[in-house]
């Protein structure tokens, strides 16, 4: 059994929780937080105070962390992985190649394996873009995301004044996925390629006209998009749309010769991101603790890892039933 | 430059020297064929006898082997992989243990590297239903063939007395596909998952009725599905359906909970597949010859190879452009 860690426990601890139960290879040792663990506290596996994790060198093989990328990963990815195998979702892809490094540095100093920007996006999506365009060189490649909650438009939109609450739907546009898939190598503008919608909760003395022209005319987040805005009740907001779905599309269109045209798609259609997020984690903890086994150290990212460290089963069975 | 030799000169040889065409660092050394070279030659690239092919073993690094599964690669894959690092197609599903025992002996014997099975059926749609599976374990998986030609439903329509061509399109059914999406992980027959569509000519003298009857009900062809007959000229045939066309889809629904369901979709859409089946072949085959240089022997398949090798773009430039 592999003895796996959580760090964080906020949505994506959770899924990762519920998808350790889903591994039959898998046993949960502690779940770390940096809150009290007795207010934490929840089912049968021990929360523990993060301090201590290092208590756990012996007795847990792969760590999954579940902080955040501005603020948590950086420092804690770069610490944990003295003492542990690790894996996390860091999603800063400007800041990756920087992350790395100093992942890589510290996981090889103690002979660890640190697998950083595991996930959908970066991740599968990432890994479909590596497939895509080494198969298909003579081509052009696009990813849509949604239809999905945006949390950085919707904290957005909660910052103007009168707004009590709001959701944020990035929503891709059917007519772009369209001309995309036909093989036509559109330039596609942002508005072209996204639509955004909004449903807002609003103080009772708020104008509503204002708040909207406010929402559709923000810079960066709005401006360069069109923008549908709803205004709801408190009650259907928390009725409606506290769920957390998500997904996208990964198309590439390309040709062989003058006239043969091809085209590769892969889409997720999700109704939890945090729970998918945490499966691929999951998935992915599994793979580096075999890679740890034939003593590989180090930074990795899913482009390093062959596919059949994905599965228990072994490389014979996966030949015969899956290949 | 990767020196590349392809094996056999059909239509996914000829393929596979168009997408070595596309890749910059790859150089096409030589084309072995069973046929008189002379006859054969087009183009500037040596047309060799496959007899003399041991002659090149210095000066081909990879050799794409483009024969049929049938005859052809039991026995070429395992004699060419005592000379070069060889890449094949090889497709008959059932035999991969027992082909992969005979390449694997041939290729740990003279420290070659030998990927089997490389294509996007088994391979592309194989490396799919593994993430699947891995990330998604508490799912159901479907794949869909088509629409494309079976090569083999169109012989068998041909050997039918009073038939002088025909073609045969497998097509997935729309309302099985949507059903599949929806989550419902319906038990579907192969009656609900495909459609099959013949265009036929016959003699002149042929009586048709008895002719489509005779197809309708053929065994294991197409008494199992629904088929759909239509009589056309050899001009017809000639100019609309010479083509060779095909894609698919491979698709998984989960839940991650009680309430929470995800989709995750591969499709491909391809005007040729042989051209596409090269192309998978030729990013594989610069994947080998980089796992050869890390001194990796015997016989692989898709699921042992790690994403990266298939790109000549340094690790640090995937993780930053691609990640």
């Amino acid at each position: 059994m592999i003895r796996v860690g959580i760090v964080g426990y906020g949505n994506l601890g959770r899924g990762v929780s519920l998808a350790i139960n889903e591994a039959e290879d898998m046993d949960l040792v502690a779940i770390f937080t940096r809150r009290d663990p007795s207010v934490v506290q929840e089912g049968n596996v021990p929360f523990v105070k993060l301090d201590n994790v290092k208590e756990y060198q012996d007795k847990i093989d792969v760590m999954i962390l579940c902080g955040g990328s501005a603020t948590d990963l950086p420092i804690q990815t770069v610490e944990l992985a003295k003492y542990f195998h690790v894996v996390d979702s860091f999603d800063t892809h400007a800041k990756i190649p920087e992350h790395y490094a100093a992942v890589d540095a510290s996981a090889k100093m103690s002979n660890h394996i640190a697998l950083i920007s595991t996930g959908w996006d970066p991740g599968l999506f990432s890994l479909m873009r590596l497939f895509f365009q080494a198969i298909l060189p003579n081509g052009k490649e696009y990813t849509f995301w949604g239809k999905g909650v945006s949390q950085g438009h919707s904290d957005a939109i909660r910052r103007i004044d009168g707004v009590k609450d709001a959701i944020q739907y990035t929503i891709p546009k059917e007519e772009a996925l369209e001309l995309v898939r036909s093989g036509k190598n559109p330039e596609l503008s942002v508005r072209d390629k996204h639509l955004r919608e909004c449903f807002v909760v609003v103080e009772e003395d708020a104008d509503q006209k204002i708040v909207e022209k406010e929402i559709k005319e923000m810079p960066n987040y709005f401006d360069q998009y069109d923008t549908i805005v709803h205004f709801i009740s408190e009650e259907e907001l928390k009725k409606n749309h506290k769920g957390m779905p998500h997904g996208g599309f990964v198309i590439r269109t390309g040709s062989t010769n003058e006239v043969h045209k091809h085209k590769m798609e892969f889409s997720l259609e999700l109704d939890s991101n945090p729970e998918f997020t945490a499966s691929v984690l999951v998935a992915y903890a599994r793979a580096i603790y075999a890679l740890a086994k034939n003593n590989e150290y180090g930074c990795k990212t899913v482009f390093d890892i062959a596919p059949k460290y994905l599965l228990q089963e072994t490389d014979e069975a996966q030949r015969k039933y899956l290949l």
